[in-house]
């Protein structure tokens, strides 16, 4: 049976953007409570607390596993579910999932150790946030297709899909999307659509289409694979938790965790490394081979800064989705390499 | 001084969608008349007469060189400057680009034989298909980071700027698009914005964006590159002209050219290999080993299939605009294997 969605209610949260909501709130999993050691998994950019890979039946199957909802996601504090006359936080950062996950842990659920952190892209940023602000509460960290800053190629494939959302017909019709903004139930199916549209080629690989892989989801043509995954695939996600999210996502970079890091900026990767030598958690990097935006040359890059840091590329055609669980194999292939990283421990 | 646009009438011209307009117009220029061979270059996707790439100045000195237009580029017959009562062909397809320059070269300009061809991206395939329907006419083809048939993983990229455009406030809006596509000048500066977003990670590469080299561009960041290049850059395009050029792109198949050819299917190449086997001219094959969607690998396999065929693969960063002209460095480097190419002939 699966654990049921519990929620955390954070009084007078102040987000980095300055915003104070009188109450946010946590979604989470709690799952096999009695377990003896902790991991932490995050969402990930579309994820649910339901559809998110845990390994809970494999590697981590004697972990208590705490899965918890970003911020944005339309079940921890969102633009969708948001109420009361305070507007919803412009923008979101990651540090802010880390400073309510934080509460959520040592205050409701007493957990003072996070014994395995592990995220799969956005949620591996937020790893990379929780293992830079909190080194000594963070032991082992996965990070799975993701980096430690988002790339510019990253940032710009992003642009598509905001900027086809943002002036499509029903989102930005009629007042230019300044009320649409303020909605935050506000549909927008035309909208979703072309954000589906200008996402759809990013997600797996170039390989994974001359296979013809939509074959293994069920799909009996390209055709029938484009129209669900663009169509009723984005069912329940509104236009600005998408993008609410989508803008985390574009300005992830860890080093606004690091107040002593060199001054960060696009062409200065010292300040990653400054970052990233700090963490003392033990990592294991995860991306995969064919991944079009997280690619495995920046894991590789930030590896050389780790003190503690495993890599290990997914032997996958699946691109970026690799990493997200709908892909069996590969399921299987990142179970066997978070089993041996922690036995090696 | 550049040459100057000329422009070539053909009366009563049927598309292969069937539409026959009474007069269909071809956009040329006419370089060196009096060169001892003749080359022929179509125009690509975003591709304007003055602003192909020609090598006029290199290896094709001593040559002819006609640059013409593709349907749709708003200098030959396109939607934006059309007129009459006779709509504008619903789809346009490499075969009319092909039959109304081969009208040109024979009956307008008297060219027999065309020495050598050169296509970058949507002008290679253009070439593929030239080849393919007039093996005896074209003697040396040269297909630019391009393909005989667009993959899935190509089509589908650019259904995200399609869509954005398609859905956007200015081009759909108060009539759900219909008037729109009917309109040839419409303009829709947001619709457009939204297309160039989502095109705009495309035409390079994650290397690219790692270098940084906007700079190399006059760009002093990536911000001022990214306001330029999804705005005044699309100065000029109409977005039923980019439409049209678009779907012409995606049903690029050049096996549709050979009647005998296995029945074409995604999921099979026998076609392909037919088709390709009994194209006559030597054939350069010169695609960009970062080009996200015109991949080399794809290339590599057409080599197989053709008789006398010849692979180099551009070292580059640029990503599909290595084979544009944009950067020094690579056409360079194209003109030294165009040269060695014609020399080996």
């Amino acid at each position: 049976m699966a654990a049921p969605i519990q929620y955390f209610e954070l009084p007078n949260f102040t987000f980095e953007d300055g915003t104070t909501l009188p109450v946010a709130k946590l979604a989470y999993l709690d799952i096999n409570p009695s377990g003896s050691k902790v991991a932490l998994i995050p969402t990930c950019f579309r994820g649910k607390l339901h559809a998110t890979l845990t390994f809970a039946t494999g590697a981590l199957r004697d972990y208590r596993i705490i899965v918890v909802a970003l911020f944005g996601n339309g079940e921890s504090s969102s633009p969708s579910n948001h109420e009361g006359a305070t507007p919803f936080p412009k923008l979101l950062d990651y540090r802010d999932c880390v400073r309510a996950q934080h509460e959520l842990l040592t205050k409701n659920l007493g957990v003072q150790t996070i014994d395995l952190m592990a995220g799969f892209s956005m949620a591996g940023q937020c790893t990379y946030y929780w293992a830079a602000t909190h080194p000594d509460m963070v032991r082992n960290a996965v990070m799975i297709c993701s980096s430690a800053r988002t790339s510019k190629h990253n940032r710009q494939f992003l642009e598509g899909p905001r900027a086809a959302l943002e002036n499509s017909v029903d989102y930005a019709g009629g007042d230019g999307g300044a009320a649409a903004a303020t909605m935050g139930k506000h549909e927008a199916p035309r909208g979703v659509h072309a954000f589906a549209k200008a996402y759809s080629a990013w997600l797996t690989s170039a390989d994974w289409f001359e296979q013809e892989l939509w074959r293994d989801l069920g799909y009996a043509s390209y055709e029938e694979w484009d129209t669900d995954s663009t169509g009723p695939r984005y069912a329940g996600w509104y236009p600005n938790d998408l993008l609410a999210k989508l803008r985390m996502w574009q300005r992830g970079d860890v080093t606004v965790c690091d107040p002593s890091a060199a001054p960060s900026s696009s062409s200065d990767s010292t300040a990653v490394a400054d970052t990233l030598s700090k963490i003392k958690a033990r990592v294991l990097l995860m991306p995969s081979r064919t991944d079009q935006y997280f690619r495995w040359e920046a894991s590789e890059r930030e590896l050389k800064y780790l003190q503690r840091g495993t890599l290990v590329v997914i032997p996958s055609v699946w691109g970026h989705l690799a990493g997200s669980g709908i892909s069996p194999t590969d399921v299987a292939w990142m179970d066997q390499q978070i089993h041996k990283f922690i036995q090696e421990a």
